[in-house]
Parts: C-alpha cells; sequence; structure tokens
C-alpha cells in the first residue's frame, strides 16, 4: 500500500513533456536503416526497412553512469562501456540492433571499438567519449560495412526535435512491439530539469545488473533490455551512477519476461549539466534536491521497465508480484522470483485461473523460508489496497471461484503474497506465459538469420 | 562417453520380465475408480471412468525406504511418510489420483491418517504398516466417502497378475497419457531376485528429493511424481534406504519438465525378503551382490523417470543435458538445470533450432563458473560418443547449419556442454516447452475442477 501510494504520487508529481531523449537541452538524436537485420532484402523483404541503428548525442561532455548485465557471457559493447564507464565522463551513444556482439571473441571486440571510434570521428569528439550498445543474434560477426554506413549516415542526421527521438527508439528495437520512450520535468533550486528515457526489450528478459558487471554477492542473480537515459541536470559522475543503482534496483533488475538473464543488457545514463542546477546540492545525500532527483530517476527507469514488460514476447497480462512479511530481504526477493518464473503459474495467469495451489507451490520449493499456515494469498487491482484474498493464514478464504476469477481477468492485476514471518518486502513485475510466446521463440530454422540470441 | 556405455551396458545386463510391481514375489495389486476426479460426470464424461485409487500389498512386512519433496509446502500424505518410513516396515501403500491432499491443513492431515487406518483394517494388518501418497488437484479436501468406498474395493480386488499392476499404474496417473512401469531380474548370490516399479508424473516436475523431506545443504533445489518399486530381495531397511538415496540421486532428482517442484513428490520401495538372498552380502559395501543390486535399483529408477520426461506435458522432445569440466558438482549441477530450465533453449528445442546463443547466455547466467572462451557445445544420438559440436572454446565450429538442424530433429537427442575448468559433470533429463505445455495448462477456468495442483 505504501509503495502503491508513493507509486502514484510519483505518477502525479512528475510532468511529462515531449521529447523523450532530446527533451532536455543539448542532446541530439538520430536512428537510419542499414540493414544489420538484413530486413528489406530476401525473406524478410515484406516488414519493411526497419531502422537498426541509432547515435545519441549531448553538444557537451556528460557525466556517464551504466549498469550492465551480470552474465558471466557478457558481449563485446559491454565490455567496451564497463571500461570507458569508469572514466566519468561521455558524449555520445551508438547503438545497432539485429546484432548482439556477443561471443564474437576477437574480432567482436575489435568490431565494438571500432564503432566507438567511428563515432568520435563522425562527431569531432575526443577520443573515448562515445559508448556503444548491441542488441540482437548472438554469436554472428558483425556486419561492419554496414555499421560504418550507418554511423555515418546517422551522424549527419542528429536532431532535436521529437520525430529524432522516435527514430532512435525504433532503431533500438528487436522484437519489440513498439518503442518506448518517457521524459519527464522537474525542478531543482529553481531551474529546470529534464530527463527522458528510451529502451528496448522483448524477450530474455530477467536483467541482474551491476556497475561493473560482476555479481555483488547479495545481488539477485537474474534481457536483452537496453536503456539509454538523458539528463540536462549538473551532477557529477560518482552521485549520479550511486543514483542509477538505486533505480535499477527498484525497476529493471524488478522485472522479469521469461526468467533469461542476457548477454547484453545495458543502462546508460548521461547527465550533461546544461540546466545550471546546483551539483553541491545533488551531491548532498538528503537533501530536498538529491531525492528530487533521485524520486524523477527512479520513476523514468520503472516506467521504462514496465512497458518492457507489458510488450514481452506474446504477453497478454502484466502481473506485479508483491510479497510482504519476509524474513529478509533475499527471502523476499527469491520468493517474488520463484513465483514470477513458475512456468504453471504463468500458464495459470494466462488462462485467467486463479490458481493459489501453483503459487504455495512455487513459494515452498523457493530458497525463501515459507511456512505453509502463515501464508495469505490475494489480488488487487493494479496499486490498489483493495485486496481479495484467496487464501487466509494457508486456507482457503471464503471468496468464491467467480470473484477469484474476476480478480485474475483484467489485463493488469496485483498479486499480493504475505508471508508473514517478518518485515522485508520485494516486487517483481511479471508477465503469463502464452502460446504465442513458444510460436514466437520456436524460432523459424528455414532461415537461420531469423535465429535471435 | 563412460556414462553412455554403463547405460547401455545396464539396458543389457539387466532381463525385462513380467508384471511390473507384482513381478517379484508375494506382492498384490489393484487400481479401482471411486470417482475422486470426478470424471464420469458432467463436463469430463466423454473420457470415461478413469481409475483413481490404487493399493499395493506385500503378503509380510517388507522392508521400507523413502525419498520425499523438499518442498516447504508440503501435502500431508507425505509427512505420514516420512513419519512411518523411519519404522523401517510397511506392508501396503495406499495411493489416489485426482487429490494431493495438500495445502489441506488438520483436515488434511486427518484425512491421509485415515486412509492408511483404513487400509491396514481392510487388508487385516498392524497399525503402522500402510503408507500412503496422494497426487492431482491443491488446497481441496479429500472425498473421503470416495477414498473409503475405494480403499474397501481395492483391498478386495488384490492380485498379482500383470493386469493387476496395470491397474494401479493407471489409478495413480493424472495428466499423463500413459501408464509407467518396469520390472527386471538380477541374480543375488544364486537367488533370483526381482524389481518391480510404477511411476507417474508430466507436469510440474523437478524434483528434489531427500530421506526426511528436508533439505540437505548441498542438495539440488528443485513434480508431483509418485514412484513405487517392489523387490523380493532381502535387505535391511537402512541399506535399502542407502541405495534409493544413491538411485534418486542418479534418476528421479536429474528430471525437470517444467522446473517446477511439487508438495508431494514420493519414491517408495517396499523390499519383502521373499527371494531368500543373503542379507549380509547387500549390508557388505562394495561387495558384489551390493553393486549388482544396487546398479539394478538404479536401472529401475532411472528408466521411470526418464519415461515421466517423456511423456511430460506438452512434451515433443526428450533431451540428455550432459555438462563436463566443471569445477564441481554443485557448478556442474547449476550449468546444467540452467540450460534444461530456460524457456528459450526450450522453446528453441522445440523449433529444432540449433542455438548455442541461447544455451552459452543460460550456462552465463547460471550460478555454474563459466568462462566464454573455454565452452565447447554439441549434439549426439542419445548415449553416442559421436559428438556434432556447434561451438569449440567460445567460437563457432565449421559444422553446417544443416548438419546442426539435423543433428536436434529427432524426438531424443543428448546436449553436450563441456565448460573446461574441472572434473565434475552432471546430467539433466529434459524436455522441450511447447504450445500444448501453455493450452494444457493455462486451465479452462469454466470447470473449476480441471485446475489441478
Amino acid at each position: 500500500m505504501g509503495r502503491a501510494g508513493l507509486k502514484m504520487n510519483m505518477k502525479t508529481t512528475f510532468r511529462e513533456v515531449a521529447g523523450c531523449i532530446v527533451a532536455p537541452r543539448g542532446f541530439r538524436a538520430a536512428g537510419v536503416f542499414c540493414d544489420i537485420k538484413r530486413l528489406g532484402t530476401g525473406k524478410g523483404s515484406d516488414k519493411g526497412k526497419k531502422r537498426d541503428l541509432a547515435i545519441l548525442y549531448s553538444e557537451v561532455p556528460a557525466a556517464v553512469a551504466g549498469m550492465f548485465t551480470t552474465n558471466q557471457v557478457c558481449a563485446a559493447p559491454v565490455k567496451v562501456c564497463v571500461e570507458r564507464r569508469r572514466g566519468g565522463w561521455a558524449q555520445a551513444v551508438v547503438v545497432n540492433s539485429g546484432n548482439a556482439n556477443a561471443c564474437t571473441g576477437n574480432q567482436g571486440m575489435a568490431d565494438a571499438r571500432e564503432m566507438v571510434t567511428l563515432t568520435e570521428q563522425a562527431l569531432g569528439l575526443e577520443p573515448g567519449l562515445a559508448l556503444v550498445g548491441s542488441t540482437g543474434r548472438i554469436g554472428v560477426a558483425m556486419p561492419m560495412d554496414n555499421v560504418r554506413a550507418g554511423i555515418i549516415e546517422a551522424a549527419a542526421m542528429l536532431g532535436d526535435a521529437p520525430e529524432n527521438a522516435d527514430h532512435a527508439a525504433e532503431a533500438i528495437m528487436t522484437s519489440d512491439t513498439r518503442a518506448k520512450q518517457v521524459s519527464i520535468e522537474i525542478r531543482l533550486g529553481g531551474r529546470k530539469v529534464r530527463i527522458g528515457g528510451m529502451c528496448k526489450g522483448a524477450g530474455m528478459i530477467q536483467p541482474g545488473m551491476s556497475a561493473t558487471g560482476k555479481r555483488p554477492a547479495a545481488t539477485p542473480l537474474h534481457a536483452t533490455m537496453l536503456c539509454f537515459v538523458t539528463t540536462d541536470a549538473a551532477i557529477d559522475p560518482a552521485t549520479l551512477q550511486g543514483m542509477l543503482e538505486e533505480a535499477v534496483a527498484q525497476s529493471f533488475n524488478r522485472i522479469t519476461v521469461d526468467g533469461d538473464m542476457s548477454t547484453n543488457d545495458t543502462v546508460l545514463v548521461l547527465a550533461n549539466g546544461m540546466a545550471g542546477n546546483s551539483i553541491e546540492a545533488l551531491q548532498t545525500a538528503g537533501s530536498a534536491e538529491a531525492k528530487l532527483f533521485q524520486a524523477a530517476l527512479n520513476h523514468v527507469c520503472l516506467e521504462l521497465a514496465k512497458m518492457i514488460v507489458r510488450d514481452g514476447e506474446g504477453v497478454s497480462k502484466f502481473v506485479t508480484v508483491r510479497v510482504e512479511g519476509a524474513k529478509s530481504f533475499k527471502d523476499a526477493d527469491a520468493a517474488a522470483r520463484a513465483v514470477a518464473n513458475s512456468p504453471l503459474v504463468k500458464t495459470s495467469w494466462h488462462g485467467g485461473d486463479p490458481n493459489w495451489g501453483r503459487i504455495i507451490d512455487a513459494l515452498g520449493y523457493s530458497p525463501a523460508k515459507v511456512v505453509e499456515e502463515k501464508v495469505d494469498i490475494g489480488y488487487s487491482a493494479p496499486g490498489s489496497s483493495r485486496i481479495l484474498w484467496s487464501l487466509n493464514k494457508g486456507q482457503p478464504t471464503e471468496a468464491t471461484f467467480r470473484d477469484l476469477c474476476a480478480a485474475v481477468a483484467p489485463a493488469a492485476f496485483d498479486l499480493h503474497i504475505r508471508l508473514n514471518l517478518g518485515g522485508s518486502s520485494a516486487v517483481m513485475y511479471a508477465a503469463d506465459l502464452t502460446e504465442e510466446y513458444v510460436e514466437f521463440n520456436k524460432g523459424d530454422v528455414s532461415d537461420p538469420t531469423s535465429l535471435g540470441g
């Protein structure tokens, strides 16, 4: 309830503005078609030409923060970003879809490095100020002739109109059915500050990102999802990194479509300082400005993260799994993930079946401490505190089957689980498992280029 | 290769005999219809009456061993068996399908206890010598009137003809499409000893059983599957329990259909001693008799376990995932389970898509230590050492896409993964993920009785 209330406050507090990643001052973007996906030729020709390379550019060097997949098999562009992020500053990001540049060995690393170098040259940047992201098929060499031509073209087409942001957001899509973008405006010490973001991701989605790509001991181990956030806030790289870690912990690291963590998950934030707010105020932990900026960044990341789940491959239901009363956060997280990733629970959501037996089964085999006789399970509308309980202390309630079916019939609902063993809670934003997911992912072996990573 | 060789030797070593669970001397069985599933009425009427209660009986008290789900939410019949197994001796097992008697509170415990008591009374046994198993829907009270009538009827119909075993094997089925049975004969010190078994299970399948229902620290955390094994071997309960633990560790605890561990998983072995072999020889670790009996028990459990995977809900492919070269067994096990349970890997198997990118992605996010540049991935026919490698030290081999597709086209194949980091290995018997699995499990909310646990 508190959390739901916070979310709703945030929704009303933040003023949405147009422009998405080019909404903040000084940012420009472009998205072009350079045939990396091999669409527009052969089998895929009926799908038309889809943009597949984007450049995001800031007029001045920006403080940069990043979070990266903790998958041990990690793509070349991720390795390049992990290394460059440490420098603290960036001025451009080049992103392609259609090829993940993962499991591509030394050639892959050379290709990723060439992509950033070409971007720097095309934009006249100092060496070291470009970053790179890739998503698509695993294990296939980057078609560098296409990529080179794409970088030249995109650099020439940069603009700060909303359609430029739209083109970039389209260019990073893979199995996404729609572009995912948001932009908001806040006031920090009298200055208007904007935050914009775009992301992609629909399958291989259960990110577990860290700042270094290494797994912190206590971090949940768990798309390709890519997210790029821009802001004109003035903030130092270390403060921005700390804030991004909190924002990702409550957004992208709390979503799952299929439980598969990708080799390429990346979130980058560029803050170019052109709003002219006080850097010192944001550096002061607990200041009103720091709290507000953190809340705004959390909001942008969470809205984008939810868009990924809603547009997940074959997804027909968006379910927020809220576990409360766990002995520890680790337990709450493990319980929520077990439920959110159980094929039997997910198929029951697809069927509109309020099957608490499968939910308590998943809780029981999770690593979390669970006592059957203490478990409550219920449903509500998204963010609502009016919960229809189906299970109370391990026993079915008086709720009718018809009413429970009605509670899980909508395209979005909240699942409430109370373990009643302690004070810790965790949320997962999850999806159902559908025939369409299977159909989509079984691939088309008559067309090797369709075999996405 | 060694393992495959062993399996093939075992296949040729053990002589199959007729009779299944009534093949060993002194065992009788029955399976009857008592309408627990509520089939034969209303919506399910076109399916006909299906047997749903079985009794297995030994003429004399038998040494008993058992392994049980480590799910913290554990059904009443499991609790009764865990308790009674400690006594070391049993003479009958009553099993029903259609209702799991899980999450049924005190009434469920009373019902499970009544089932064993009624069985003892119907068979004229000493109190404490009957065991109980249940499988089916979770969270619904047992229809005890039906169960009582069923026990009386089954007790009256016990017999030792193969068809009695068939009836029992049919009565324990839920979503299984066929009965699962086996029986073999070996010679221990000149005496003919037989082992028979039956099992059920198709969904909610990734058992992780222990002798106490508690999770040993190092045990993999992971249907309802039920398995009942009979033998006329003379063996003491403690030795039998030790041998069963080894047999389950290499069979039922190494299978997965959907990664969901049930509340009811149970394996029970009854050894009634009527073969008259030497108990002492079996007690002597390392003796030829002990080795042979262990191998025979392993064989029976593994054959039954594989039947569960092949008949898994919607399953069209049976894939043996063989991980070698891990740093530890824990790592090998974690790597094999990550691959065997990845929705993206499983859908690619369904599609006949030799997608190594998804496999290495799953390896990379598993808790096992994995180094991309060391990983080999290949395919062979089941048990064959002729492996077609698709990935060598993290790089694609010269194998053609056509040849790789041919390797994964059969209904059964082995997936070979070499981590090349150490000397430990693990096998998982796994299945694909199909539209049929989703279709079956999304349930039919117009019919509450169809909502299986």
